[in-house]
Parts: C-alpha cells; structure tokens; sequence
C-alpha cells in the first residue's frame, strides 16, 4: 500500500547551531501540501454533506449511479469526490463492481465523529471564505471577511447574535469543546469551600454552572461577570438548572472595571482573543478587584515552548482563525508567556499545567492549558 | 529538529486480501491535518501578502515591530502569522533578539517562488471561498460559490470575462502553466510536415502561436477553434506574432459541429472540464471531423493508475476545483480512462504517456498526460 505518507524531508545543515534547513524542493513540496489544503478540507467535508458517508454506511457495495440516485448529485461528481477518499483509505472502492464501501470511516466511533464533524462545521461556516481577506485583516485589526460577506462591522461574537448560521456553528463547536475540557479544567483547580468565584467573560451562565457541578461546597457563590445584555438569558439559564439561589450575574465590562468581593476569579476560553496590551488590561483588571491571597484560575490554549513541536496544531490554526475570522486580533501564546504576564501583573503562579497531547482525541486542534495565581502584595 | 513530519500512521490489517486499514486515531489524525488547510494556506500565503517575506529578504534579523512598522500590520498580528513560518522551518526566529529571518525560504529560487504564489493566488481568488459552496455544487452541477460571490451564472471561464480578480488570476496562472508545460507536450507529438492543424477550443489563439513555434514545417497551417466571440482577441494575437498567413479563427462550439479539413486536432487543457457524456460528445466530433488517418493530440491531467499513489496531487485538487470552482462538473480521470474513452470514439491509441513526476517542480499539483490516437475506419 502506498499511503499519503510523505517521505522523510530533505534537508541539509545551515549553521553552526547544528539546525538544519530544508531544501528548496523540500519547501516547495511542503508549499504543495498547503495548496491543496482547501480542497482536501472541502472534499472530505462535502462527502458528509452530500450523505455519502451514511448512504455506504448502511449500505456498502452503493455504486456511483446508486449513491447518486440517493444524494441527489450526478454520479460523475460523486466519482470525483470519492477519489481522494479512495486515496486516504477512508473508503474503499471495488474496481470490479464499482462498488465502494467504508474503510478507514467504518472504525471511527459515531461520537468522535461527531465531534470531528462540529470542528469541520465551524471551520467551513465562520473561516474558510472570511480566510480569503486575512490580509486585510491583519492590516486593520477587524474581521474585513465578516464586513464583506455578511456586512457585520464588529467581531464574530457580535455576529453570531444577527446570523443564524454563524451562531449554529459557533454554539454547536462551543458545546463540544466545553463538554470536553471542563472536567479537566475543575479537576485541575481549587476552589476554597465556600468561595465566592466571579466567572470573567461568563457569557450566558455555562461556566457558572458547570463551576458549581463540579466544585460544590456549602456556601459557594459563582456570579457570572459579562455585558449586561446577557442577563436575562444568564438568569434565566441559573433558573433552569435550580441553581438561582447559588448564582448570580453582574452586568459590565471587563476594560472598565472589574466587580470586588470575590475570592476566586475563573478566566476560561478569553485571553486568546487578544494582543497583549489587552491581556495586560485584564490581568491588572482582575489583580486589582481581589484581595491579596486571591486567585485567578486560567484556561487557554497555549503553543508549545518549543515551536517546532508537531504535535501542537494551535500554531496551524489559531493565528489565522483569530485575525481572520473571529476578532481582528488575539491568538494564544506560549505558557511561559502567559505565565510572565501574570507575574508582570502582580500575581505569583501557583500552577501551569498543558494538557497531555496523549489524552486530547486527535482530531482536535486546541491544546489547553491551566494557569492558577495569587495576588501577591 | 522536530520538523512537521508526521509519524507513520498506526494501521492493522482488516482483510483477506492483505489490504490495511487505518485505525481510528491515524484516521482522526488525518482529519485534524485537514482541518488546518484552510488557516495553514492562508497563513502562508499572508505572510508574503503582507510584504513580511520581501522585507525578511532585503533585511534579515527585523523584529515584530519593525515588521508591523514596514507592512502596515500589528505586530501581535506579525508575531502571530509568523509562527507557523518558524514551526515549518521557512522563517527563524531568534529568541534573544526577536528577529526574524529567511531560513528555507531564502534558498528558493525566485521563479519557483513566483510559480507558486502565482498558483496560490490562483486557488485563494477562484477557489477558497467558492469551495464553500462545494455540496451544493456537486448536487446542483452549478458553480454555486460564483453565483453567491459575483452573481455569476455560467463558469468560471464565463465569469472571467467580467471580473478583473478572477480574470486576474486565471491569466496569470495560465500563462505560467502553459509556459511550463507546452515545450513537454510539443516535443512529444508529432506534426506531420505542412499539416493543417486545428486547435480545439483554442481560446485566443496561444495554443496555436505555440504550435507554429515548436512545430514550424513547410506549409504549416494552425487553426484556433473556439467561440466567435474570440475572435477579433485572437487574430489581434496572431498579427502581433506577425503569424497572421500562417494561423486562423473559425469560429463555433465543439459540442455543435467541428470544422473538417484538417490533418490534426489538438485538445489541450480542455477534456477535464467534462463529465464522461460530454467529453465522449466531443471525442466522436473530432472523429467525425477527421478523414481515416487523421490525429488527435491530447494534453490533459490524470489521475494515476493506482489511485492511492501519493506523488500525484490531482486527486487532492481537481475534483473539487472542477465541481466547485470552475464547471460544475468535470474533473481528470485515470490515463487509462481516456485511452479506452478514445478506443471507444473510433480512435487506435498511439502514445500514451504521463509526465515523470521527478520532471515536474515540486510544488505544482498537475500531473499532466499526452494521449496521441489516430482515426481507424
């Protein structure tokens, strides 16, 4: 068998360091690999749109004409499609009787395909025309790809509230990762009994509640901290869970000023979203609404410490994704990076754990990570 | 080093035909490394956009700072597309300094790097947005993303006519193309001395200046066949050659009547636009064309026998590109495919053969096939 499998890269020795760099040819080769990256990500997806997947799964041996009759493209078209998942190993394809059927496809666990498939989902509907401007992008600090294909001037948190298809993708990937990383991150981290926890950024409730499943002791008290035009559906949220004696929701704005009284304040899924002079603006936010001997616990994905690591995909994906398509600015930083800031903001670090590539699904590109703090005098 | 280079996929044998499977997670790995083509290309293609490539070239060792000062970007934003130029080794970065410079990239040629960024505009204006639309295309064999984009409603090579981008793009990638390729595809066919030759969908008239050039003989006759349309473009073309006694325009629609009279017919570029019925459409018109005897010379993409070779990157590219993109239909079949199309149209197939991919630069996706047939009675 010959699978895609690129062969070991040429290179050749630079400098004195002992680094080495690859070839021309190499580099072109690997130019190649990122030319045909848009076509390979639609490909793939189109062939779960069109029902191929689910028509072989319960079907195997469909030919062309047949999975055209049940997906409503011409055979011609499925033909083509099927190629490049004949070449994967995805499907496999029975040169006798045309017939194909699931390969690789067949093993993979409905839920890990699902999720897989919610990934693809928001990369296609918020990223890949918006990607088209990046450039723009990166020259404005605004989301020129939102302006040009859906006349929204502000980020794509503010769009998901007027486009039904950006917030059906934006919510179904959230739900996802939340679902996925929240047990590690309360695992992770302590919350005193009986603390109160203000969630910075706690849109409309998710984090507080999950805060108070994972964490309970008597006389905890978590108050989502958001814009103030998210409170009814945050208040309404606590109601449905029972939880409204528990939890509350304070109304404002992070670069202004940030509510006192709390012992412990959670900063999940935000300080990605921005350059570095605004994650200065909230870390001495927060450092200056706690007590000293406060906390402040952080999840955010993190490029590796060394670059060059080919198991960290945040580095492929978030540069672009965040400049390009979600805020004009932001993208993670290294975990020393983060940790440097937090100090330069008046905190010791306690804690800065990256989750173990190991234990994330492969299919997934944010690799996490947990950093805990105390105000210092 | 730790060069992006994947470990060999995990797979385990499934078959009595000896045939492997990919488990579950190499599967899932793959999908992540499509996740990432969309972001990764743009990335890349941003970096030289935004002059970041050209400046690291005049001035080796600029910083963030000095980069954003020079392109007109945040640093952050700088600092942040760079990453990923750093982890795939095309950029160093020294961590003392903060300054960048060409690491792979300053050993590429500049025409190499001309060939491929003219390729990677080619895909980011015709292609990357329009794939959005990719399902719906292949159900509905329109190119839907043109439609949405331009309020296109005809192909990619109609709506050229009318947006200067895309027009742009096309011209610019196919001139690169043809001169690449037509110097291969010439001195592998055979032109009998004073032929009359014709030019099938010829456009305005390169094909035909090309084969004068390559071809020249005693009496040579070279015909561009194509829509009216073209013609004033075209016979411009041939009197600034100053070919004008030696080439012509007919003008008319290769799915109506081919023009007779001819020794020879070139169709370049052309076939892979079709579905199977059209392309045999237009295969039994040039044989009716034609007297006993008389040639066909074809230069067309192919897919390779063994569809999971992975030195050919059609399969990653066309099928998507040609349904999404381009035709709405179409796309390269197998080199096989076609010889036995031609047998199939009254053609004895006389050559067959596929570009050496070791001849082709390697950051260019098509692998190109010349088929030469004859007519028999």
């Amino acid at each position: 068998m010959t699978r895609d499998q690129p062969t070991a890269p040429a290179v050749e020795p630079t400098d004195s360091k002992g680094t080495i760099t690859l070839t021309p040819e190499a580099t072109l080769a690997r130019f190649r690999e990122y030319m045909v990256g848009p076509s390979r990500f639609m490909s793939l997806l189109s062939c779960f749109e069109l029902g191929i997947v689910d028509r072989l799964r319960e079907t195997p041996g469909l030919t062309a004409v047949e999975l055209g009759e049940a997906t409503g493209a011409k055979p011609d078209a499925v033909e083509q499609l099927l190629f490049l998942m004949v070449k994967e190993g995805f499907v496999a394809h029975d040169e006798e009787s045309g017939g194909y059927r699931l390969d690789a496809l067949a093993g993979v666990a409905e839920n890990d395909l699902k999720r897989a498939l919610a990934y693809m989902n928001l990369i296609k509907v918020t990223a890949l025309r918006q990607l088209f401007y990046l450039t723009e992008s990166a020259r404005t600090g605004t989301i020129v790809g939102l302006k040009e294909l859906y006349g929204a001037e502000g980020t794509l948190y503010d769009a998901v509230a007027d486009h039904q298809d950006l917030n059906d993708a934006w919510l179904k990937l959230m739900n996802t990762v939340t679902a996925n990383i929240d047990p590690w991150f309360f695992g992770n981290i302590d919350i005193p009994s009986g603390a109160r926890v203000l969630d910075l950024a706690g849109n409309t409730g998710l984090g507080a509640i999950h805060t108070y499943r994972h964490k309970p002791s008597p006389g905890l008290r978590v108050t989502t901290f958001d814009l103030p035009e998210k409170e009814a559906e945050c208040l309404a949220n606590f109601r449905a869970e029972g939880l409204e004696e528990h939890l509350s929701f304070v109304g404002g704005n992070v670069f202004d000023e940030i509510p006192k009284g709390f012992d412990v304040v959670l900063i999940k899924h935000f300080l990605d979203m921005f350059d570095k002079d605004d994650v200065l603006r909230i870390l001495k936010g927060v450092n200056k609404s706690l007590e000293v001997g406060g906390q402040v616990n952080i999840l955010v994905p993190v490029y590796p410490e060394n670059i060059k690591e080919t198991d960290n995909y945040n580095v492929d994906f978030f540069p672009a994704f965040f400049i390009g398509c979600t805020m004009g600015q932001g993208g993670p930083q290294k975990l020393s990076v983060y940790q440097g800031w937090l100090e330069e903001c008046g905190f010791k670090v306690t804690k800065a754990i990256t989750k173990n590539a190991a234990e994330v699904p492969p299919d997934v590109i944010p690799v996490q990570a947990i950093l805990s703090a105390t105000k210092v005098a």
